[in-house]
């Protein structure tokens, strides 16, 4: 059994990442740790778990105790969090935030994007967790770019749902404004797009166009689905033969021949790519569970990746399809 | 023109009080007050108002240049404010909190349910308007209670809409919690028990059984939908017939024969109600807007019977159906 | 493995029994009888399932092949079904419908409640499964009925989602009318009704007062909650503890001291039940997942019982949560 | 008072049309036609009008008592209607239907869309009243190429509501399907496209690139929102001055320098539109209530444009907000 440690325990990805380790056969958590929530049932605070755990928050940090540690702590707490702990020899850690997610000099993590990183993610030790947005919008694109088919600027309007957000309420998270509402946030100007240029120049470095990236607020609770547009003059039927040989070896993304709808991924770590082209342009949609192949899912894929299980273990999960 | 002030104005009521008032005729809005946001633009605060109010928020009360005020400001405030300002001799008052519903020696104001007293209204300077679930029941129940028929304990399950909660942000008006969710809240004991009580006692001062209520908090921003089961033996036709008699001057409230549903009072100042009864048991089945029939429509009607103008006044709302 | 068929395949609760069964550890699906969409892939029909089969429905029924068939023709065809076919001798069957749900001298099937008859059914052939608002009233009021402790009218206020109306789309789904509404149907004589009391009489013969049932279309897909209020003197602590009792052996049965929330339950085989008394009567407030544990989960669980396996597999369960 | 008739009277346009036309101080509803509900009370198809309307609706079509003709039959339907039925001389007839909406020698309406041809409107008889999406997506548009600052292909998404798909139910207005859920459909094809291309050429007929437009199924009864994409270097303080200039005679639209959400329009006539630009790409959001400014409001905005009566007449609307 992999014994496994949780920081940052009482936020959304948390909770979606103790629901998906309670029924995996690999795994067993030793703590769940939460400053705010010390002392309280996990079930109390994460929707959906009685009767799978009897754990309590924890403020107690036994990290010689475990061999994995997920950090949910959130931006720039991850970091804070690595330069005060002795962080064990051995401990692996996959990290949620984006505080390790772009390559520099001094950075041992690994960008945790197994469709991309598959071998490095499966050798290393620390683990950057890639956002949701980028998840999504680098599955759609990362064919294009290993073939360096992609030319030109690329335009990508994403919706996100609103456990995206975060758990701490806001104006607007609140239901009564979100509830049948729309609006874009931060066009132009989002924290994933680095993320999704690094990996682009990683598999197609000569790619010097721009990425507009609009992402909008949506009136549900999970999912992200993107919509992207490319120039592309090759016949659909041969990007798809692309796309299948890119994602031959991923077990959880998808090219689809037929239409795609957000709620085909919902409670899966799946990501279906559906592909159109007119004229000069091609438009990929692609989407997935933000909370899971955009977070916890993914996380738990590296997890199996770094401890040589095969990469579905405990990802097999019923959709909720409604 | 009337001229008017609202105090409390950046809540959800004050902001639905001025999606009125900006269309009615006879009304002018000298002010809206509000400490924590004075200064800024209504239509910041207030979704809906680009173009019809060019109105900030302000921090001053000029109590005398006005002819009526709403306090919009929460309960126990009211009474905070009746005694720390000095009132002008002719203002006219409509209170939203429940600060003053209650009958009491000293209480000057007036329960404002224009269906129970409208000539008391009319008569009045104050007015205490009544509580969302308070109004949807007791449409519900006042043609019994007024011909004697309330007998046995009485069942209400009535589900409420997220704006029934506030603008202030929590963990049940969370968008990820509240969507596709429904609870209990409160039951047996919610604060609008009393004056529900005092009312029916006003028509039927012989009631002496228990009104069991279950409030629920529903997952969508507008609506009370009550479900009351009373004892009854009457024919359903004849219900009908004391009820469209108690209702027949009252302009907002329709007994209907058909089925309702919820959506065909949002958005408007109506209240549905329908009568099944079956062996002994009468089910009443009422519907409004809570932030309308609720709340700030109720005080547009009340404003309208203090100043000797139609009922209707500025209440002729397009329903929005959908 | 146990191999099994599905007849009325294209259906909702087939499509969440086939999301269950293609995890389940034990099973194989044999065949997915449709005449309507024979031929066509069963991920074009069912959201969620791209990957996880490459199955077709078929128009053929080789019974002869399979050790177990789920029928979800819908009501009134299963007694259409069993009439009209030759039912091989060792064949164990699950039925949706509520053609067998009522016990006569001639009807072989067992009511499929496993928190009322396991042993009945581990011994059973042939499987009635409950109704959906039936399995949730129920599981609320069976501990109390065990004990001989209703005693009077029960009057029960229940909300289902929109997936109870079925697949075939109509006025009171379609999303415009359903999204943000409420509405109360057949109050008093829901279909539900004589299965509740043939299990309240199996536990408490005494019982001879009424069930005033008042069933609500919900704004939600998945889901039902039960508030039931029944005259009750005991101390909740003591009902606590029969209701722990009455459920020691129930896996998916979990009262609960806090309050709860539908989406505790969503996309899970569980039903959670919270009491509060107050004065002489009781609040039990019942929830349960409408296609999981009101339809297919339970139908899986009993096919398990069936078949000699524990009660649980193939229904551990990612919740949604969200 | 103007005496009004309408044409295929069961649908959505037709019922948004009533609501709005029952409050019109100018207006008189003479009849409401429909072939499959003739002699049913309005009120028993359109949600919300009770109390509002005694009228029922009738087979017959006395076309000479009324002075306008709303024509709500559906795409196709229009020009049926007109070969096939004797039209009195000075009836003027506001079309719904895209039959008339673009330009030929021998069309004789008026492309309604009162923000780009007021004059040729209230001089006109017949009037083609413009798409849902065309007017949300023209008027983030019109005062770019009013200005001759279109340059190179557009890319617009655009999300719209359940109710732009019509009030007969089907797969995709499904609620345990729409809720939640987002999907593309017609991408590159939609059939408003040519009336968006006839209007950008009627002020910039230099334009020659390409629009590319994704509609997405929203999870929303009402309401559409764009996000387009255009290539542009200007201020964006002076793009501002451009469309407050182009739209100042225009009450209903609204150039914003906050950011926008759906819901600021959703139960009114109002437009709203947000810029940002950004290196060579300008973002332009708009959004509509696609039921009032994208059929039913225009239809009455252009209406009183033929009758000479202030544009708004009928249109001050409070909007529902939440």
């Amino acid at each position: 059994m992999i014994k496994v440690g949780i920081v940052g325990g009482a936020g959304y990805t948390a909770g979606e990442l103790i629901r998906l380790l309670v029924n995996h056969s690999d795994v067993e958590i030793s703590f769940i740790h939460s400053t705010s929530h010390a002392g309280c049932p996990i079930t109390q605070v994460h929707e959906g778990l009685y009767g799978d755990t009897d754990l309590t928050f924890t403020d107690e940090l036994p990290l010689a105790a475990i061999d994995c540690l997920f950090i949910c702590s959130g931006h720039g707490k991850s970091k804070e969090f690595m330069a005060s702990h002795q962080i064990p020899e051995k401990l692996k850690i996959v990290d949620f935030s984006q505080d390790y997610r772009l390559e520099t000099e001094k950075n041992k993590f690994v960008y945790g994007l197994p469709e991309l990183n598959k071998d490095a993610i499966a050798a290393a030790q620390y683990i950057a967790n890639p956002g949701c947005f980028a998840t999504c919008i680098q599955l759609g694109l990362l064919p294009l770019a290993a073939n360096n088919l992609l030319a030109g600027d690329i335009i990508v309007n994403a919706i996100t749902g609103s456990t995206g957000a975060g758990v701490k309420p806001g104006e607007t998270t609140h239901f009564s404004w979100r509830d049948n509402n729309l609006s874009i946030y931060k066009p132009f100007v989002h924290q994933h797009l680095p993320e999704i240029k690094q990996s682009i120049a990683q598999l197609q470095n000569t790619f010097d166009s721009d990425i507009i990236f609009v992402p909008f607020r949506g009136d549900f609770p999970r999912g992200i689905f993107a919509s992207i547009i490319v120039n592309c003059n090759e016949d659909v039927e041969e990007l798809y033969r692309l796309y299948d040989s890119f994602y031959q070896t991923s077990p959880f993304v998808y090219p689809i021949r037929t239409n795609i709808d957000l709620k085909q991924v919902v409670n899966t770590n799946k990501c279906l790519i559906h592909l159109e082209r007119h004229g000069g342009k091609l438009l990929i949609a692609s989407c997935i569970d933000n909370l899971l192949k955009g977070a916890s899912g993914t996380a738990v894929q590296n997890m199996n990746l770094l401890f040589g299980l095969p990469e579905t273990e405990g990802l097999k999960l019923k959709p909720s399809a409604f």
